[in-house]
């Protein structure tokens, strides 16, 4: 093997050189302590588990994208994780024995099999918080408003956000009583979008013409605010759940709107692209410009019950290094002071107390520093040592 | 599966719930920041990469606990890493050009197939820092003491530091003129602090009786600062790489005594627990009472070679949770407000700003919150909202 190619990446793998890394570590500080502000407890779930841990529930989805590796202690098979969301859940059900609301956040890296979307990464630095054991708006709102303020102390905050409620294209179908079959059909033409193969296959399915209208109109039903009461319009009837959740979209949108004015909104209330465990309200966040989604989250109660304690769910995740490429944080950098080596315990000390104060202490180990990369320079005066600014 | 069964999490495995999670974080930022006001700029190598690059270089010796993967893009073998070293060492090679000394500092997750050490973990975190371009004893005094520092700022302080010098054992080898297979018998024996066996092989091996009794004493050359002169007289004459590494451990104990006077001693001159890839100056500090290292380094130069750029190298590593776990460190707390849900907008402004001002602020979701849990209670007093202190 070549030595050039010992420094190729996998494809979707990258690393953070020192400019990056810093404006990541940033960001994740400053995303941590806004989750700490509002009362949200760090966990460090561990980076590999069981497969059956990891896939069961919330995980289910990710089977294909999980990294399987054999446990040479046990010879069972155990998963690098590719997503928080089952690992949080299982958290929450086993070790947090809490009645109470229970709010989790984490930072991690994860690692995928298949890249995920445009941005193509296998490897993101995911950071997200969940919340458990409320089911009512007021915690899909909280959890909501987490996601758009976490983007707006990232610095993003033209942001669209895309939202939806898995029950409009549940209801829609389960009133068609039509057979599991058609069902799945229906929910391909749907993700597909393919509105004359739609049109064609609901034409021939054996349900009345108004249940007929109600299926040709759902994937139309996309767009700004006004899609809403379009919605209210041609979905009339179709049953409780479904003018349930419009109404809860109307009130999210009343929320929302009041404390994210900058906020744009785009509804797709045939939208399918959510996690299969979802179960109530769906969200995702765009930056215009930008392909993939930035965050998403959503409500997936009864996720923790297969780790025997079933409670009403939900959370949002994001990626740390999109939001610094689409972000470019300013990190403050310390001032930087070049120092003689340190061969005396005077010196030995100044150093170290420039150090608590503040400063960027380097020791000069060569003599072809480049000292224009320095703010200061440490020289002995007298007995003294002293800073001295450097002239650039 | 019962239920039970998914709770399980694999043998060296471990999460760390809130309590322990927010010390960690806490430690994390403690210590990068102590990193970079030494000079060290931070890198995130990636979680995956190549096996061949993976496991070049320092990664050798790795190959055993490395978990392996097949990449379904490209159809090789990718490892999870195991180490941050080699994934630096090619970071220094390849991303930065730089000429100058290097200083990069890392902290991430491991991934180990096998449990390391008495610990017995699997999944440490690790954080380190590594020292390129410069060979003389001034960087090997850098990163020991920056080792010192470290665990000085997590809060331990009472250390034994191992010390010993890769050139020592292999002077004495090479002085005996022996075949290689005596080499490797004799470093097994070495290894294995067998001394009985050790005395028996030697009186066999056809060598001047002045050999035999420098390869009969090294093993006995362990203990507290007294041996550097035993080993000078004991070993007088093997040849100068011998009496050099001897010299230079008398200077590193000169300087770091008076640096660091609350550590203890302990040298151990056979001692080969380093890694292989280990080229000069090798440490480990040990808390006592705790069996395993709790930080090892040493000097580890030309790794970089097979990467195309071999330059001198010293580094150290240790890992975030077995610090957390020997000094478990108090993590100042936010003081807690609670909250009414916020539905009005002068109630979600009173939040952000109580959240901006250092509180964690966090709504009332259900009815059966603990109250004596917060600190302050937000209430309504005539068209304001003010905090009003909880009773205890």
């Amino acid at each position: 093997m070549a030595l050039a190619d010992r420094w190729l990446l996998p494809d979707g793998v990258d690393e953070a050189l020192p400019e990056k890394a810093s404006q990541i570590e940033y960001l994740r500080r400053n995303l941590l302590n806004l989750h700490e502000s509002w009362g949200y407890k760090l966990v460090i779930p561990p980076l590999i588990e069981y497969l059956d841990s990891l896939l069961t529930g919330a995980g289910s989805d990710l089977e294909l994208e999980t990294f399987k590796v054999i446990d040479q202690l046990s010879g069972r098979l155990m998963g690098i994780r590719a997503d928080f969301t089952s690992q949080v859940a299982r958290i929450d059900a086993h070790c947090l024995k809490d009645e109470d609301v229970q709010r989790l956040s984490y930072s991690g890296s994860v690692l995928r099999t298949v890249p995920a979307g445009l941005d193509g990464t296998r490897s993101p630095i995911q950071l997200g918080a969940e919340l458990y054991g409320h089911g009512g708006l007021e915690s899909d709102l909280e959890i909501l408003s987490l996601m758009l303020e976490t983007l707006r102390v990232a610095g993003l905050e033209k942001l669209v956000l895309d939202i939806g409620h898995v029950d409009i294209v549940s209801g829609v179908i389960d009133a068609a009583s039509i057979t599991n079959v058609e069902q799945v059909k229906l929910r391909e033409l749907y993700k597909a979008k393919d509105l004359p193969e739609l049109e064609f296959f609901v034409a021939q399915l054996d349900v009345p013409e108004h249940v007929k209208s109600w299926l040709t109109a759902l994937p139309r039903l996309c767009g700004g605010n006004e899609v809403l009461s379009q919605a209210a319009a041609k979905l009339d009837g179709v049953g409780e759940s479904v003018s349930n959740a419009i109404n809860m979209l109307n009130q999210v949108v009343d929320v929302i709107q009041a404390r994210f004015p900058k906020v744009g909104w785009h509804f797709d209330l045939s939208d399918l692209e959510s996690y299969s465990y979802h179960t109530g309200l769906v969200f995702a966040a765009y930056q215009p410009g930008h392909g993939n989604a930035i965050a998403r989250g959503g409500r997936y109660n009864n996720i923790g019950e297969v780790f025997g304690r079933s409670r009403p769910a939900t959370g949002f995740s994001t990626d740390l290094k999109t939001l610094v490429s689409l972000s470019q944080p300013s990190v403050e950098k310390k001032l930087r002071v070049l120092s003689p080596v340190a061969n005396s315990a005077e010196l030995w000390a100044k150093l170290s107390q420039l150090r608590e104060e503040g400063y960027q202490v380097v020791e000069q180990l060569d003599s072809n520093v480049r000292i224009d990369m320095f703010d200061f320079q440490l020289v002995n005066v007298g007995n003294d040592w002293q800073l001295q600014a450097i002239s650039k």
